[in-house]
């Protein structure tokens, strides 16, 4: 009998499999937090979008985006990965990957680029034609999520290899990238009608609070399971984790009270999302000490990067720059201020004696994905929008694209308990015959 | 010092223990996507009819289910398990069944008993006395539910020993069992009044959206975790059901828009779900491209099956039979095209080269199970409605069950916002006063 | 090579990760529980009380509170930790505490810190000044989670090593220590306007039913993952904890058929939750007999208790006393009954000889807890009240505290289908500029 004939380590698989169903969970927790923050007559569509890239992401991360972001390096530049794994082809139960079924990395691998084009969605609620985002999520994660994730993680992917930037679990292929896309496509969208004018409140706040509930769950998942087995850098990563999104809520509420004079549960809610986006590249990398910084900073600076939008004028509806693109740079730079030895097993950052230079790497990598991300999405909105439209009609828009597009409305009390009906279009009425 | 002095793998029990908690949370979710579908009148019934079941099967296989369904073959010709383990007799903290503790083994089986019931109820919505429903779930559970299973996966069950046809995750006790016993309920009990005339249409939307999350999520603990360990196995059934839950809701949706002219939310709920109870049974046996085509064919002809009923006048009134039984008949019989020798360790479907023999197999498993559920859940409706009538009063389905059986309202908004208080009931009034 | 140069086993890791994720979804979870319970008027502010628990909590938890919980005992008289570990000093990600990273454990305990503090808000729903729950729940959770917990669990805690009390995951710092916190908040503050006389019914059931239906889930870990590890006791703790919330369920519903005439949701969640109570603390020393009694004592018992405050004119307007104190004290006594050799390795209750030793050391505990609690509670309360004031004005009470302390309201429906707009203060009115 010999010793560990397979590499695979049961603990390490079983930590796996639960983070991944953790970080699937995210996405209908994001739909959720999204959905509460639109009005009633669109909360639907802004569910469809997050549903729909779950399918349409994991089509594309099938047939070619986990080769090209795991396998290797196909020029040597760090620019792209192989093609060897094409439709998951050569992989089977068998396969291993470090100390878990290589199966199951595509997989929790998968469940990141779903979100990260999710979360694209927020910044152009309530006014994008259903069709073009079905032509845009696979699009976009072939030529802007693929790209990135193996410049970051891949096996030979410049950021990793070549510049030295680190990253544990995702500040620039989902944070950055997310937020810098988002700002594109709301540029070549442009504003909802009524933007700066109208109040535009939450329809369901209680909701947007169950979203951020299910997404602060399954971060832990994604984080502590970015160490991809159970010991003791998942165990940092996840307390990292939680402490950021405490200081991140502290933060955001601090702000709200100093400046307006109440605390909301929408700051509550944006402030825990901030200070989770913060920490999600740091995580693995910094102390305590730093992820409470980081959760803070986050917090306190994202509470008012939101209002950036009213001043300069893109309507980034729910706040994908704000949040995501901000938080993001935050994060993934004070890793170069807080990455310590213990963590990172060498790097250490400007606050640990490791001087300037990690800092430097931090904010080339930022800048190159911020560029790219922004570039290529920008383009794609404007020939998608050339081809087909990207925006819905004014009068949809007006409307709601529930009843529009989707032939539905979120909520039907028809006889709320002996009072009188509430009048609504019927199933089947011409509203619903318009085209997505 | 000797290597390997328990069997006990705490990889595969970690896996096991979250896996059980994760099919747990599937009822509540069932509850909530169920719940959502109806009409305000009757929401809370809905969630009841789901709460109480996990209540009343966790009673029933404590007492005799576990035993019935694990023990050794009581007669040998693979109908039912023995008694030894009634009540759970001589089990302990120290049982092990394979590498896992036989609590967990008999916890997790647990959790499929109870969501099997409670899928049953979406086939009578509105319209069921609640008192029957306390009377049947029990009952039906040791005459249906139990001996399927046992025929599955009991020690010496017919279908897994003699017959020799493949169930990774319950495509014959749950979905096609769920689904047949749903049509024999909803023929007991006639249609809602008003079927095929008035709308019915769902009274809130993202919560169906909600509920379909956390199936989602807990899928995986339902068809990962029946790999019973942390392995390759559950991986690729991990990918495997991703997979088939995105094909799903692509299919449905793809219908919907060259049908209907619109996608919905519903039909992208119903259509991951339709994929997910396709993938259950063969998630653990088909390869990656099986899993992909299984998803979509369940997404597509679903899609169509839920329609069935308004033609041939059932009132299944959540689509039980559209989806679960039709679902779990495609994904049953599909093992016969798509089993692949690297996931069964022998078994090869038609496409691989393993010839008719297999589907044969699986179409008699199918016919034998769904004539069994049909007629005994029949019987069982009839003889509980003969006993105790199984229909609620014209009056109290008119009202709404929520009010007349539980003495609730789901909502009550009093004041909205500063608006006029909506009239309603209060807790107090002679309508609670009516017996369930 | 050698085996096992670090003790650190990963599966047990896996499964504790996945626990520590699961307990922190319990709060969000008793956030909804709450928020559904209350009127529409101030559902955000008892959302907002759970979620700022988690944020404030964790930074007392990480500054000082787990030092003097499971730092060795300090003056040996088993009252409180040292200070070793203030601000997690001479932690990092190598530290192993049994066969986990002590960071893990750590987090784990924290979860059950920010939970107990959560629970006492639902004594003082709708009505409390939210400044002073900010300053409440730290003092609190220092002068009266962290002693008790000390006491059940840290190193030569006097309940644990010096009178030998069971609890196994939290029946006294948790439930009963939440419970007599609650009451004595509820006397600090006094009753809602209105209490006795209006209906203040829950706005929202499906709501409860979610947070119920979360909390069960989460349960799985705050119970099953008190072991600390991926076994055989985990696995019978998970079944008891299963067995029990389902007969606190049929014994909840049992008595409002029998007393009122019919069963309700807000009864059956209730009945849940007052089953996971009692076997909380229960869980890993009792038979599955135990705990299907324990369950259903809670369930009947606590279905009187929650009415008590009618009678005796204290507001615990969620029922903090009547579930969590009550379920709470008898589960932690009834281990005097239901203990078994096979869980406890010695220990024995009065059904199995173990006379009535056991149940005397668990009286004395319950008492000793539940009067430092209340007392301790009362204490600060008070002051507080004196220093700031703790109850919220009459206008803000009447108005609700969404709009007026968090200048929010909790739904917006605006436009209701095509219906006509529901009128409701835009953000930015007067009504917010009152100060928390």
């Amino acid at each position: 009998m010999t010793l560990a004939a397979s590499p695979l380590d049961t603990g390490d698989t079983a930590w796996l499999l639960a983070a991944t169903a953790l970080v699937l969970l995210m996405t209908p927790g994001l739909a959720l937090f999204y959905g509460g923050m639109v009005r009633t007559k669109s909360v639907l569509n802004m569910l469809m979008m997050s549903f729909v890239s779950i399918a349409l992401v994991t089509v594309v991360w099938l047939a070619a985006g986990y080769s090209l972001v795991f396998d290797a390096d196909a020029g040597g530049a760090g620019l792209l990965g192989g093609l060897e794994h094409l439709g998951m082809a050569g992989l089977g139960p068998d396969s291993v990957q470090g100390t878990v079924p290589t199966l199951l990395f595509a997989t929790f691998q998968l469940t990141f680029a779903i979100i990260t084009a999710a979360l694209v969605s927020g910044a152009i609620a309530d006014r994008a034609k259903f069709g073009a985002w079905l032509v845009f999520v696979p699009v976009w994660t072939l030529l802007v999520y693929v790209p990135v994730a193996h410049w970051t993680w891949g096996p030979g992917g410049w950021i990793l290899e070549h510049l030295g930037a680190l990253d544990f679990a995702g500040g620039l292929p989902v944070e950055i990238t997310s937020g810098a896309s988002g700002l594109a496509l709301a540029l070549v969208l442009g504003p909802r009608l009524g933007f700066r004018k109208d109040a535009m409140r939450p329809h369901n706040l209680p909701m947007v609070m169950l979203g951020a509930g299910l997404l602060w769950f399954g971060w832990f998942g994604f984080n502590a399971g970015s160490a991809l087995g159970a010991n003791g850098l998942a165990a940092a990563a996840f307390l990292n984790t939680f402490a950021a999104g405490c200081t991140g809520l502290l933060g955001w509420l601090f702000v709200e009270q100093l400046r307006d004079g109440h605390p909301t549960t929408l700051g509550a809610a944006s402030g825990v999302v901030a200070g989770l986006v913060a920490i999600t590249p740091s995580c693995g990398s910094v102390s305590l000490l730093g992820a409470l910084v980081i959760g803070l900073a986050a917090g306190v600076v994202c509470s008012y990067a939101v209002s950036w939008k009213f001043r300069l004028g893109y309507d980034d509806s729910l706040d994908v720059v704000g949040v995501h693109l901000v938080g993001g740079v935050i994060g993934t730079l004070l890793i170069g201020v807080f990455a310590v030895d213990s963590m990172t097993g060498g790097t250490e950052g400007l606050l640990y004696g490791g001087g300037l230079a990690q800092l430097g790497k931090q904010l080339v990598a930022i800048v190159a994905v911020a560029v790219y991300a922004f570039a290529v999405t920008y383009a794609v909105g404007k020939v998608i929008d050339r081809a087909m439209g990207f925006r819905a009609s004014e009068e949809q828009e007006h409307t709601g694209l529930d009843l529009t597009v989707h032939a539905e409305t979120a909520y039907d009390h028809g006889v709320l308990g002996h009072g009188a009906p509430v009048t609504s279009s019927p199933v089947g009425s011409p509203a619903q015959k318009t085209k997505v």
